[in-house]
């Protein structure tokens, strides 16, 4: 596997241009927020001062978790591949909210616990059937880890569009994904760690005994891939290995919640720019999720209270992504709307 | 003027209809967050379990103010008219952002200084060209305020469709909604007031000179109406009456920022159940906008930095009413879906 290398979005010359056509527009300067800084980024991103979403796609990446033995989740781990099935029928939040805003959907096994034989809509890049116990070993071996990115990488390579959305499916993942924002921050496992699917006070704190647990027994994984592999998951490095890919490729990728973002903190410790890439869509209600936005010095699009992952927020954000695209295309300029500028 | 009454959405047995229906959906209880209120509020108004949102439309009502004679806005008077003129041409922000989302626009002329003339496109419902300086006089006599409402009332009777956003053009109309505000709520002026289009510090303490002595004045003015007549502007008058016959009407209103906020705080004082009808779209960047909200008891959908007016804010918040009451339509239950409850 070969990391790609990504380099900044930086261009002054180009961001000058932009900023100039955002403050042309009619409308007091910087009255549109957050929408002119996006603008600005997918810009840069496209490297145009007409950027645009074009053929807009999410992956949802589904794997199952070794971890689920040590009873760290609400639900049974066959709701992973029940899920998926729900997905293939287009019954989940995901499928609404992706044919709400003309999205295309990409469903991944990536490691599930279950044999769905060849289906229609579902793309079979299963690793194995679920990590292993990440208390008792990694959770992936080396190749395994290395084979799941290389999956995200190849599947991206394969898509169209300019903007790609991320989501994830997993009994577990919260678990996986605390544990590794907790090896990647250095943050205390009682700040990474939340309810998840739902868990009650009690069953959060057996999660965290049951995290710190894992962090003792992989204490000597400290390079980016030797952490994925010990507490990840194959849903996860999939979809780190299809960001690298992704923003190699100068598309921008729009991040969901936790478990998303936790594969942001090993694509950036392996790549810095990606983060030039990133927009994040939502912070999420799952309790750590804002620490590591922070942590990646990161500003989210919405508060929504999500918690349900399978990249809806990442759907429920394309909106105004085409809304920061379209009012740097369509709206009339002071000068060609003869509209008076301001006194000073 | 006949102030419509308006009943309390509350309907205990609808609403654990509705609770229901939302819970038996494929995702953890709770884990569309914002998403769930909003489909429970607009089935409320709705008085259905299919809510639906059916040919939107903003209203975007312009309006000159006297108090610009005090000099507390960036910009000269005569924006407002050439914006006007930009909404009808179509190149403003809330044209791009109501095309996108197929939203009806209608633009409104409650009281601008511009003799347009007949206009496609413009509803002429002028009560006068511009309101008269509050610092020297209440803004509109009784009668042009009532007349303003009435306006706004018989407009929204004309119009098809259950979801109605607002929106205003008004240079000077902060300095009015934050007059408003501190007269209706009590705040001090000082944690009122704003930048507006753009006002630099000292900018925004002159504004809070002129509105104490606006206050000052018309302290006498206790009413709700004589409130508006003697602070507020034609649009905001416009805009709460039309609020009172939409909500009447059991249609789901759409606010926007500082200035549509202030027509609220009116029409509440007027029919506080008014209140279960408002979706507050966003929490603007305009200082006063988070403590008019908090007065409300209002939660804002989307925080986006966003000082626009126009009702920018409303368009973009109509792709979650979407999502919101699309789960709840399309998503799969678990027992339809065959997934698996959560262990206990």
């Amino acid at each position: 596997m070969q990391i790609p290398s990504i380099p900044s979005i930086g261009d002054a010359a180009l961001a000058a241009r932009l900023d100039h056509l955002i403050d042309d527009k009619t409308k007091p300067r910087g009255s549109l927020g957050v929408l002119e800084r996006l603008a600005r980024q997918i810009g840069l991103i496209q490297r145009s001062e007409r950027p645009a979403v074009r053929q807009p796609a999410i992956v949802v990446c589904a794997g199952d978790h070794g971890v689920t033995a040590e009873g760290i989740s609400a639900y049974p781990q066959s709701v992973t591949w029940q899920m998926v099935e729900n997905f293939l029928a287009g019954g989940a939040a995901i499928n609404v909210f992706a044919r709400q805003h003309d999205c295309a959907l990409h469903i991944v096994d990536a490691g599930v616990n279950h044999q769905f034989g060849p289906r229609a809509g579902l793309t079979d890049r299963k690793v194995a059937p679920g990590t292993a116990n990440f208390c008792v070993q990694p959770a992936m071996s080396r190749a395994q880890c290395e084979q799941a990115m290389q999956h995200g990488m190849d599947l991206v390579a394969s898509l169209q569009g300019n903007v790609l959305g991320f989501g994830e499916m997993g009994i577990g993942n919260t678990t996986a994904a605390a544990a590794l924002m907790a090896a990647f921050t250095g943050i205390a496992v009682r700040d990474c760690v939340g309810a998840g699917t739902g868990l009650d006070a009690q069953g959060i704190e057996h999660k965290r005994v049951v995290i710190e647990r894992a962090l003792q027994l992989h204490r000597d994984a400290t390079d980016p891939l030797a952490r994925l592999a010990a507490l990840g998951g194959f849903e996860i490095a999939f979809i780190a290995g299809a960001m690298l890919g992704a923003a190699a490729q100068r598309r921008v990728l729009v991040i969901d919640g936790f478990i998303v973002t936790s594969a942001v903190l090993v694509a950036s410790a392996l790549q810095p720019a990606l983060l030039d890439y990133c927009v994040f869509s939502h912070c999420s209600d799952e309790a750590g999720h804002r620490r590591m936005l922070d942590h990646l010095g990161a500003r989210a699009l919405m508060q929504l209270e999500l918690r349900l992952g399978e990249g809806t927020g990442s759907a429920l954000a394309l909106p105004l992504l085409r809304s920061a695209t379209a009012f740097l295309a369509e709206m009339a300029t002071f000068s060609s709307a003869s509209v008076s500028q301001r006194h000073d």
